[in-house]
C-alpha cells in the first residue's frame, strides 16, 4: 500500500492510468474514490451543538440588555452570528420543555406535562416513553456520534432504568438526572434553593457517568466546569465523524453555585456570578470547534428552558421589558434568550425577529443531518433553515402556550391571544378569559395592553388554529403522576 | 501677496531665504506661522456634537435590548464607541434635565426646577438666568462656533427675549421653544397627546430659525428630517473651524410624529417608527462627519433627557427592566441610554459600566476645548475624560435624584438611597421613607428588594452625602413659577 501511495504522491498522469489498469490499480482507486465520498459525506452532516441554560431570562444577558450581568463570549456568539428576538421555549416549566426539545412535539402528546406536578420528581415512575422518537435517536441512526452534557430531567433511572439518556438515542452521558434543588440532604434548611448563602453540603444530587455514580452529592461547585470539560472532550474524541451535543446546563437554576473563579465576581451577585461562569463555558465550546476546526461545519444553538424563576428574588433572573417568568404564559415564562452560530453559514450580526421555538430544533436538526421526519405523528416545529442560512422569513405558524395539559395561549404572526393567565407562582388558581384577551407584541411586547375589542377578527383566527391544534392532540397518560412510596436514592 | 504666494509653490530653499530675509519675506513668513499655529490648536480642540433625544426609555434601543424596535445606527455607534449601562440623566423631567446639561448644574441651582410646575409652559416669564455659564457660552468664548437645533424648553422668548438660545452662547438655532405638545390649537381633542391618530394640524408649535418663526404650526411629522439637514447643513459649514452642536429631538415625546418613510414602518408601532427615524438621523449627522473628514476629531454623545412616559402607555417607551419612568426618580425615570462615539480616541465596543450623568457633559466638553471651569460656583457634573479615553474608572461621586427642589434619592457606587418615591404621574403624593430605603443596582437594578436593615452603614454614608450636598445649595426664586396671564402667542 505505502508503495503504491508513493507512486501516486510523486504520480504523473500516464503513470496514473498503466497502474489503474492493473488489478492492484484499480483497488488503489477505489480506496480513493471511497475516501472522497465518505469525506464528501462528512462534510454534509454538519454537527449539531445545543447548548441550554436552566431558568435564564430573557433580560439576562448582555446582548439582550442587561445592564450589570458581563457575557462577553454570547455576545460575540450573537455577534458572529444570529440573535433571535422572539425565540420560545416550549412550556413554562423544565420537564415538558425539554421533552418538547427532545422530541419536537409539546409535551401533552408525550405525556410529559400534568396540571398539578409540573416536572418529574425524584420518585417518579414515569419517564419519557420509548415510542418517542428523540433527536439523539434519529441523528444517531443518520450516523451521529451522540452525546449528552448536564440536566436530563426526562426520566429518573433509579427507578427505571427505561428513563436513562442512553435509552433515549445518546451514546454518552454525563450529568444530573433532575434540577439541583430536588435532592435535599437533611442538612438543608426550609425553602433553602432560594438562598444567598448556599453550602454544597445542603444538596445530595447524585452525578452520573452513563449509568454509574461518579459523585454523591455532586460538588455543585464545580459542575459548569466539569460539564465543560467534558463537553470539550466529546468534541474533541468525536471530531472525525458528524456529532451531536446536547449540553444542558444545571444552572442557573437555584441553588446557585460558582467555582472560585466566578464567585463573588459578577455585579449582579451570586445570579450573575453563574451565568458569567455560563459565559465561559459556552467561550469555552466555541473555542474548541475552532480550535478543532469544525466551527465551519458545526451549528451550535443557546437557548434556556423557560423564563426566569422570579419568586427566587435576588436568586432568579429577569425578563427584561417582558411580563411575569418561570411558570407563567405571560411572554416572561417563555420567551427566552435564542442564538444561532454557524461561521460561514449563518450570516454574522443578523438580530433576527422572527417567530422561533425550541420545538424547531429537532426538525431543523432532522434536515441538516439528511434524516427523515418521523411521519407516524405529529411534529409541532418547524425547520428553520431557510431563517437560518437563507435569511427567509420563517413559515407562518401558531405557537401554543401550554401550561401543563392546558392551552393558556396561542401566538401567531405578532398577536398573542390569552385563554387564561396566572403567575407562575403565588397565584393558585388562573384567572379565565372569556373572550380572550389579546396583545399586539410587536407594538406592546410587555403585554400590558388588551386590544381584543379593536380586533374581534384576530381573536377568532386564533381560536380556531387552537380548536384545530387541540384536534390533533391524542389524550396519553401523564408520566408526571405516579410516584414511588420511597426515594431509592435516600 | 498672490506674487509672493506663487513664490512659495515654485520657491526653492535658497529663494525661499533670501525671500524672508526683506520684508515682504518676513511678513510671509510670520503669516505661515500664524496658520501652522491655528491649524494645530485647532486639531486640538474637537468638534463637540451632543445629540438629545426626548422622553427616549432606556429599553428602547436595539443595543439596549429591545426585540422590536430597530436602531441600526445606535447599535452601530455603540460598536463602534462606548455604550453606557449607568448613564443618567440630570432630573426627571425635561426642562430642570436640560438646565443641568447647559450648566453641569443641578437645576436646584439654577431655579430652573419647581416642586409643582415641573417644567417651563408656554406662558411662563422665568427662563435660564444670564447668571448662569452654559456650555455654549464657554465653548464660543473658547473659538468655538456653537450651534443648536432641536427643543429648547429654558425659556420663552415671545414673552421674554432674554430666553433665546442666542442669548445663552448659541451662534445659530434652528428648532423649537419648547415641548410639542405644548401649543394645542383649538382642533386638538381633549387627551389628544397620547392617541395614536394624532393629527399635524391639532397643534401650533411655532418653528423657529434664530429669532424668526419659519412656520406655525411646524408641520411635525416633518421635524426630525429638517432638525438633521440644519445640523448636517451646520456641520459642513463650520469645519474648518472647531464646533458645538447641541442637536435635542423633539421626540419621541408625544404626539408622536414620524415622516412618510418611516411611519406605518416598524413593528412597534407609531412610537417604533419615530424612534427609527430618529435612529435613521443619528446615522446620517455620524455619516456626515465621516465625509467631511471630521470623524476622527469630533465626540458624539447621544442620550436622553428623562425616561420614558409610561402614562401614555403604546405612545410611551420603555424603560426596560428598570422600575418606572419618566416623573419618577425610580431608576426608570431618570437612567437612560448613554453612548459616546469618537473613532480612533474611544475604543470601539467597550461596554462602560461607570456612573455617568448628563451632568458630566459640561465639565468633560469644556475640558477638551481646553477652556476653564467657571471658579465662583459649584459644578456638580465631573469630567469623563478618562472614562472615555482611558480606560479608567469615573472617578468615585454620588449622583442626586431631584424633583423639583427635593432630592428624592441619591446613588453613590452601587448604592441608592430612596428618601420619598412617587410614580411619575398619577400619585399625588410621594412616599416618605425614613429610615430611607436601599437598594443594591447592581445586583438588583429593577429596584425590587429594599437591603437598609442589613446595611445600615452604607445608608448612614449616603445620608451624610445628602447632608453635604444641600449644604452646598443656595435657595433661588425658581423660573418656573411666574407666568403672564395671557399667552402673547395665541
Amino acid at each position: 500500500m505505502m508503495k503504491q501511495l508513493s507512486y501516486l504522491h510523486e504520480g504523473t498522469l500516464p503513470r496514473l492510468r498503466r497502474l489503474c489498469r492493473g488489478l492492484l490499480g484499480k483497488l488503489c482507486c477505489a480506496i480513493a474514490l471511497v475516501t472522497v465520498v465518505m469525506g464528501v459525506s462528512a462534510a454534509a452532516k454538519p454537527n449539531i451543538v445545543v447548548i441550554l441554560a436552566d431558568d435564564l431570562g430573557y433580560g439576562d444577558l448582555g446582548c439582550y440588555g442587561h445592564p450589570t450581568i458581563r457575557t462577553p463570549n454570547l455576545d460575540r456568539m450573537a455577534a458572529q452570528g444570529m440573535r433571535f428576538t422572539d425565540f420560545y421555549s416550549a412550556a413554562e416549566v423544565c420537564t415538558p420543555s425539554r421533552a418538547a426539545l427532545q422530541t419536537g412535539r409539546y409535551a401533552v402528546r408525550s405525556g410529559m406535562a400534568h396540571d398539578q406536578f409540573r416536572v418529574l420528581r425524584t420518585r417518579s415512575i414515569g419517564h419519557l416513553p420509548a415510542s418517542e422518537v428523540t433527536l439523539a435517536e434519529r441523528l444517531k441512526e443518520a450516523g451521529y456520534q451522540t452525546g449528552m452534557v448536564g440536566k436530563w430531567h426526562l426520566g429518573v433511572w433509579s427507578i427505571d432504568p427505561a428513563g436513562h439518556p442512553l435509552k433515549h438515542g445518546f451514546d454518552s452521558f454525563f450529568g444530573l438526572p433532575h434540577s439541583n434543588d430536588m435532592d435535599p440532604s437533611p442538612k438543608a434548611p426550609k425553602g433553602a434553593p432560594g438562598r444567598g448563602d448556599q453550602d454544597p453540603e445542603w444538596w445530595n444530587s447524585p452525578l452520573y457517568r452513563n449509568e454509574s455514580i461518579v459523585a454523591r452529592p455532586a460538588d455543585q461547585t464545580q459542575l459548569t466546569r466539569l460539564y465543560t470539560g467534558e463537553a470539550q472532550k466529546f468534541i474533541r474524541e468525536n471530531k472525525r465523524k458528524p456529532f451531536f451535543l446536547y449540553f444542558a446546563h444545571t444552572f442557573p437554576h437555584v441553588p446557585l453555585f460558582a467555582s472560585d473563579s466566578f464567585r463573588g465576581k459578577s455585579r449582579r451577585g451570586l445570579y450573575g456570578d453563574v451565568v458569567e461562569e455560563l459565559d465561559w463555558s459556552v467561550g469555552q465550546i466555541l473555542g474548541t470547534l475552532k480550535q478543532e476546526g469544525l466551527d465551519g461545519n458545526t451549528l451550535v444553538v443557546f437557548s434556556s428552558d423557560n423564563g426566569p424563576w422570579l419568586v427566587m428574588d435576588q436568586q432568579g433572573g429577569s425578563a427584561g421589558l417582558l411580563r411575569e417568568g418561570k411558570g407563567s404564559t405571560w411572554d416572561g415564562g417563555m420567551r427566552v434568550p435564542g442564538i444561532a452560530w454557524w461561521p460561514g453559514k449563518i450570516k454574522a450580526g443578523v438580530v433576527n425577529t422572527n417567530l422561533a421555538s425550541l420545538l424547531d430544533i429537532f426538525p431543523t436538526a432532522i434536515k441538516l443531518a439528511g434524516a427523515k421526519l418521523p411521519e407516524d405523528r405529529a411534529i409541532d416545529g418547524v425547520d428553520l433553515g431557510d431563517v437560518l442560512f437563507k435569511g427567509a422569513s420563517s413559515p407562518s405558524r401558531t405557537l401554543f402556550f401550554y401550561k401543563g395539559t392546558r392551552i393558556f395561549a396561542a401566538r401567531k404572526d405578532h398577536w398573542k391571544i390569552h385563554l387564561f393567565t396566572q403567575k407562575g407562582y403565588g397565584q393558585p388558581k388562573p384567572d379565565t378569559h372569556e373572550p380572550p384577551l389579546l396583545f399586539d407584541l410587536d407594538a406592546d411586547p410587555g403585554e400590558s395592553f388588551n386590544v381584543a375589542g379593536s380586533h374581534p377578527e384576530v381573536v377568532a383566527g386564533l381560536l380556531r388554529e387552537v380548536e384545530k391544534h387541540r384536534a390533533t392532540v391524542v389524550p396519553v397518560v401523564s408520566q408526571l403522576e405516579s410516584v414511588q412510596a420511597v426515594d431509592p436514592g435516600k
